[in-house]
């Protein structure tokens, strides 16, 4: 080993010790006669002390050191008189005795400090120095240390950790696949699994009753901010279950991370239909750090000769406390900001309920006190409250809501980060039907289970068929999803049937996982969790791009690597490819 | 749960209780007025007792069933009257009081059971049957535990486990790479990795300092017997380290797992230099199970007027004890051995020496016992021994050697599975020189550093420079290799240049790891295990398909799901590609 120690982990108690020391120069510091670096490793900084009246020579050597070179030293702990109560090792100082260049340093493109000026791109770039800086090297570890926790706690479980193929079966439905051309069979390609589900269905067919994986999955989107080409899934199945024994085993290990890596104890979470989830957040992941819930106004507001409100669909809104003071400047931006088109409102009503108790809306010539009264009764508004109402198409008018929730929330301070509320969404729709195309999508995926409750209403109502399935949501992120599987040959068929498979396409895509169906396969439901949203949740990070040690950009490119490139048209021919200009 | 308890638990603790079980019925018995049900889950085996007398309705029903099906029963444990000492709940049996039929089952077309009627073909493609008998499960099962110890093992030693990209950048070197095309970047590809190796020295430049990941990598070769095309690494790299600081964590993380798993406390591995590998055992992953090792003989044999010596590079030798009582079929058989194309030996020459002292050879005309005697000292050789003499070109006549010793080895049967010989082969030549090519290939890989004290020679002579490479190696099996690394920029240059790169071509592709070199590379090395292959040696088996939950066959192909497939013609119009026909 090229030290005795890390940068980490010297203190008072070493005093008088000879140490060996690698690592990097974060800074040298000149003082006349004495010359100072602070030598970085992971595991911290160590100051290192040269005396121009012991030796000239090693003086002379630390002032030629540039930052980022990496040395290794000789030297004695001794006690600092100058003590840095910031840093692990801040009592001492060594007292260099020998200095070895390992390598030599060019000056870096940015600073390695925890405030840098390097900007995302050119950090990107240079990711292994980005690396270097505390907050990605801390993100890294994080998630190292979860990953362990995860696989400590479903072991202890009794769950089994198996791999499932990569090079798999391409499958037109959901997502777009990244495909891999097979050399040895002409023409034909493997896909790069979107997520294990098939596989992990079957191990359960073959009675392995507990599995879990931590593992890449692949999608080909475009990508949005913050999606990433591969993601890393904890994917988990289990059989001779119920709903209520997956719910039990995950919140279980979720609990349990953040006793572990937080100390808190979540208590039990709660079970909210989507339906309600929907009427009151406005979405199926609420975020129940705060209230301001949605109400719908419809009967309140409707007939007053209002346009916008009769003709609406919908009508529903928030109150949020506090903000009847908002001046107009304020009231337009939240107008302007509702008209985004990612929000996309055609406009915004408020009421403010003043401080004085009297009330001042957006639409004073349609709505006497008495019936702005009606509106202060629904939300129980109280003085200095303001009334948000948006009103149009039910879906857009709910999502954008729900939307402008989230951001009052925000200019509140509602959402504090070190604060986590958790509950479990229910009861989904089965399907999804897209009225343009007059054809159902499976909300979850073609192998969810209905409810059993509903199961009778697939042939005659499928619309209405609620599906056994669950989604852990965190601060109103979607952490985690699954489903009771379907386990029945012609329920499978029946469900492709639905989704408009004809029976030769369902055979020849899902056909291996049918005939599995045909030969005992036990009751069983599984859940996936993104493990790279969750390393941000638990890190207090709005981006998954610090917990991945070299990510892609939004072009799904590497630029540290420079990838993905062209091919020799030796290796396209091999592959029996050809690229169309 | 649909289960109070598994199939393997009960026991005489829980006689008289009411249990609830759920599984797969194994085999069904009718003995007149008495029917029994094994039945199976992960965890075992329980008798199901149903009693004519009780409820002829319960006993109709447990008739119906098939092998295979999936039923949940509710019963009360009792003591059996016929204890069954070979399984671990034969103290009890379930008198059943209600039945319920989770799933019925097709006649499967092989016998789930440990000595099966199905061949290879047949279980892949019901691979989720095939996992349901105890071999290929318990293999799965083993496979988790030696991942978690391996995990726990290196968290205890302080290494961070880090994903690194699966979609990265194709390199004409070495093996073929998978790739996929990317749709986003139009006519450009990714690759997927045959190692983490960039990416893991890139983290070490990082700062990252001890690595590991159990990680899924790729390599497009030509199939042969029990490769795979995805294959899973145990992958390792620290920083400030020197060979002999990988030895020992590595070696302490085998140690711990053989502990762990077997019991077995190995003693410290031996180092061997490759050369004395080659000349001892004829390869560098010498079996060191029993000793039979290779003696050159071309000094002891020259000059005799015999013209397959005097003309052979190479006259090698091994004694097989106790063999000189071989017929001559017996040697005739060996002699056909040895010119099988897979050895490539054009003959064999032996030396019989008799109980009774007088010698035999195949070469009697040419040597007489004075001239055998000779051959006798050089082995040692016992009374009742056989010496077995292979000629000709060096290289192939060591490597058939090798194989003959191996095979003589399996024929005394000196390689049995539960004995491990562990050792470490190190300084490998750095570079194979390729005559035909008059070009020089990497042993490892580009990035292997030379030993320090051959470095200077990189230029002057860089046939005989050594590695600083090592393997580790296991009753014959090459379980893990590894090098310290180069970290310096002009090295690294230097070391492409040798191996043929243009500037242009080590700009292209590793522009990203020398860049990363003039940042300050610390130095690093590391190591990689093969885990499929670990997870073999470790269930005592030949194979490593029984330790892959889906294994693709020898032409790449998963025969269960039918994959690789074709795309449709919209697919590879979106990835601006066609198939030449």
């Amino acid at each position: 080993m090229l030290r005795s120690h890390t940068c980490g982990e010297l203190s008072a108690e070493q005093i008088g010790q000879k140490v060996t020391l690698s690592g990097w120069v974060q800074i040298a510091r000149d003082f006349g006669g004495m010359t100072f670096i602070d030598l970085r490793d992971r595991y911290g900084i160590t100051q290192l002390a040269f005396n121009e009246d012991v030796s000239a020579e090693l003086c002379a050597e630390a002032r030629k050191l540039g930052r980022e070179w990496v040395i290794k030293i000789e030297g004695e702990v001794t006690e600092r008189s100058n003590k840095n109560k910031k840093i692990a090792t801040g009592d001492i100082e060594v007292i260099v005795s020998s200095i070895e260049i390992l390598n030599e340093s060019k000056v870096p493109p940015f600073t390695i400090e925890d405030v840098t000026d390097g900007g995302e791109d050119i950090r990107m770039k240079y990711r292994y120095l980005d690396i270097r800086r505390n907050v990605v090297k801390n993100s890294l570890i994080l998630r190292s240390k979860l990953g362990k926790e995860i696989r400590n706690y479903l072991d202890g479980q009794g769950f089994i950790e198996v791999e499932t193929p990569v090079l798999i079966k391409s499958t037109p439905e959901g997502a777009r696949d990244f495909v891999v051309p097979s050399r040895m069979n002409e023409g034909q390609f493997y896909a790069l699994p979107q997520s294990p589900q098939t596989f992990k269905q079957l191990l359960m067919v073959g009675g392995l009753d507990k599995y879990f994986q931590i593992v890449k999955c692949f999608r080909d989107e475009d990508l949005r901010a913050d999606r990433q080409p591969e993601f890393t899934q904890i994917d988990c199945e289990m059989s001779f279950v119920e709903r209520e024994d997956i719910i039990e085993v995950f919140e279980g290990l979720v609990k349990h991370l953040f006793k572990y890596e937080k100390g808190i104890d979540l208590g039990d979470f709660p079970l909210m239909p989507y339906s309600e989830a929907l009427e009151r957040y406005g979405n199926d992941k609420p975020d129940l750090r705060f209230g301001m819930e949605l109400h719908n106004m419809g009967e309140a507001v409707s007939g007053a000769g209002f346009k916008v409100f009769d003709d609406a669909e919908l009508v529903v809104g928030i109150c949020a406390p506090g903000c009847a003071g908002y001046s107009r400047k304020q009231t337009d931006q939240l107008i302007d900001w509702v008209k985004r088109p990612q929000i996309g409102a055609t406009g915004m009503i408020y009421l403010k309920v003043n401080e004085d108790g009297t009330l001042k809306s957006s639409v004073d010539k349609f709505y006497d006190a008495d019936a702005l009264a009606k509106w202060v009764n629904i939300f129980d508004a109280q003085p200095g409250d303001l009334i948000l109402v948006l009103a149009g198409k039910e879906s857009n008018t709910r999502k954008a809501m729900s939307e402008l929730r989230l951001e009052m929330g925000n200019k509140l301070e509602l959402r504090p980060k070190d604060k986590f509320e958790c509950l479990w969404v229910v009861d989904f729709p089965l399907f999804d039907y897209d009225e343009e195309e007059d054809k159902y999508h499976a909300m979850h995926h073609p192998f969810t289970a209905p409810l059993a409750d509903d199961a009778a209403m697939l042939k005659t109502d499928p619309k209405n068929v609620r599906a056994n399935a669950y989604d852990m949501v965190i601060n109103g992120v979607e952490v985690g999803g699954g489903s009771i599987r379907i386990n029945k040959r012609d329920q499978q068929e029946l469900m492709l049937e639905l989704l408009d498979f004809s029976p030769e396409e369902a055979k020849a895509q899902f056909g291996f996982l049918m005939d599995a169906f045909g030969f005992g396969a036990p009751p069983h439901g599984g859940i996936a969790f993104g493990f790279d949203r969750l390393c941000a949740l638990f890190g207090g990070s709005d981006s998954i791009r610090d917990y991945i040690a070299f990510p892609k950009n939004n072009s799904g490119r590497d630029v540290m690597i420079d990838a993905p490139s062209e091919l020799d048209e030796e290796q396209l021919k091999e592959l029996s490819l050809s690229v169309r200009k």
